[in-house]
């Protein structure tokens, strides 16, 4: 399987560590999806990893000389759509960076295009190979604690200085979007439940000087079968924490609640007494599961469906955060 | 300072304890506040605690005898107001269970009676005087996380088999009400900012038989300066937890995150690295600090204006989540 990376702004580190051990599959070609985007640190790591990827100016050249299997793009964000046309126009796989599109008109070209091809899609929603997520899933599966009926899922991030991009709502499309989709594709892959309404708010306030970039977002989701799920999400993690990210989930179920918090799961149901940390399954390469799909050994974890959904879902949180107003999903 | 209590169903403990040690203060009588409140087990409570309150079948009858000057008030909480406004036109000083009224008509006629009197009137929110919520508070006072952006509020309670009162929304109220004003005044107190709206959703599924109790809400609330607060809450706490409740909060500040979990508080900000566990000051009792201000000591932190809002407050989220719509503060 020859794999093209196209950008690289995004979690290109997913292609370079999930190609490791697959004889079967190698990074041939490494080309800008963006204006402006600089590729020699990506190919310097590249050839750390042991690839020796031909370098391109124009990406379009390089998926028509190259002829890859799959096409991995990590672009400016405003560019994930076109850039995954071009490719599903092609008979290309695409393994992309979430949000897949960062407008609800591009997020419909990109699935009419999908639609009309005959390839596998998924957006980079690596989170659901931590050790934490897949035993929170598996705990899940094991009908530990009963029925979801509450969600509350957490993103905290360091800001640090970011780069021009993050600064304007044009070419990062927004705090909900880029931090947030991970806690939102969470609530919806745990719990199956379908989305069918969004209420948010954003505020750019405390942003240390980043433009449009909104350093607080809240989100208030119904899911089917009147479960909700709240998202909170921040950029105010303290300089001095000990990791850049402060990932947190509890699921509230019928019979018991679980957790996931600084990596650990913790467990109350009414099996035994008090609170349980649980052993970790092993984690997973998200970019692995995606050449399973394609070589046809079963589905990947991360489907084209909740790519396309999750992203939806978070353009429509943010619509609702600009214009103060509820926002509707299709049944 | 002659004390009455009216009614058997609420927090009656905060005025037996908080009476203790205050030899200017009596309990010098005991009346149900509801139809078919029974007083005998408090009676006998009052006796272990060493008061010797004269018990009465009817509170006006009560309040003419005996003409306290405080009138505590725990009935069923549909007759809060009602009985309050009996008490405030006596000019009796009123500390009432909280939500002080469960429909906005009946909070109104207590705001107008409140507001002709000359007296003081707190509800029991009592969690403000916990050793970890004076902790929280002070270092906020501190400026310990600069200003206050975004906050995450957790009421999360066991069910159990609960009364008759509580299966039915005209003498409930609502979980919103009865659970959350605290995680909602919290977040009011905490933050000094104003309520600018609200959007909330509940769901009686799984409330085990309960009737119209809702087993799970979740408040979205907009605050002035942009400031947002979720407050989750659930009945759903598993039997075999270590304690009835899990009441939680977390607030990200500007320079710092400030939490509060199973009694716990956390700090982490750039004056020092990693997670800090702070000392805890010293718990108070809520009717201390009540009978302090009838004394003309210096202000209850409970104040009546506060009181008032967070009944508002969780009474229009409670409409919200009935109506699926967001609903508005004055400015």
């Amino acid at each position: 399987m020859k794999v093209c990376l196209i950008g690289s702004t995004g979690h290109t580190g997913y292609v370079l560590k999930g190609l490791r051990g697959q004889t079967d599959a190698d990074l041939i070609g490494i080309a800008p999806g963006s204006q402006g985007e600089e590729t020699e640190s990506l190919l310097k790591l590249a050839g750390d990893y042991g690839y020796t990827p031909i370098q391109y100016q124009h990406y379009t050249q390089m998926l028509d000389d190259l002829q890859p299997d799959i096409a991995a793009v990590a672009c400016h964000f405003n560019d994930h759509a076109a850039v995954a046309i071009e490719a599903l126009n092609r008979g290309i796989h695409v393994f992309v960076e979430k949000p897949i599109a960062t407008t609800l008109e591009d997020l419909d070209l990109v699935r009419a295009a999908y639609d009309k091809s005959n390839v596998h899609l998924a957006a980079m929603l690596g989170i659901r190979y931590e050790d934490w997520f897949l035993t929170v899933q598996n705990l899940l599966e094991e009908r530990s604690i009963g029925e979801i009926r509450l969600m509350n899922a957490q993103k905290s991030y360091k800001l640090g200085k970011r780069s021009a991009l993050y600064t304007k709502r044009e070419t990062y499309g927004g705090t909900i979007p880029w931090v947030g989709s991970h806690a939102i594709d969470w609530m919806h892959a745990l719990s199956g439940e379908k989305f069918y309404s969004v209420y948010a708010a954003h505020s750019t306030k405390a942003n240390n000087g980043h433009g449009d970039l909104e350093s607080t977002a809240l989100c208030h989701f119904t899911f089917s079968h009147e479960v909700f799920g709240s998202a909170t999400i921040d950029y105010l993690r303290p300089r001095q924490a000990s990791s850049h990210d402060d990932d947190r989930i509890r699921i509230v179920g019928t019979t018991g609640v679980l957790e996931a918090q600084a990596g650990k799961v913790l467990l109350i149901n009414d099996a035994q007494p008090g609170i349980r940390e649980m052993p970790l399954l092993p984690k997973r390469e998200i970019f692995t599961d995606f050449l399973q799909q394609v070589r046809g050994e079963g589905p990947c974890k991360v489907t084209a469906e909740q790519s396309f959904l999750v992203t939806e879902a978070c353009l429509k949180a943010r619509i609702s955060a600009d214009e103060g107003r509820i926002v509707y999903f299709e049944a």
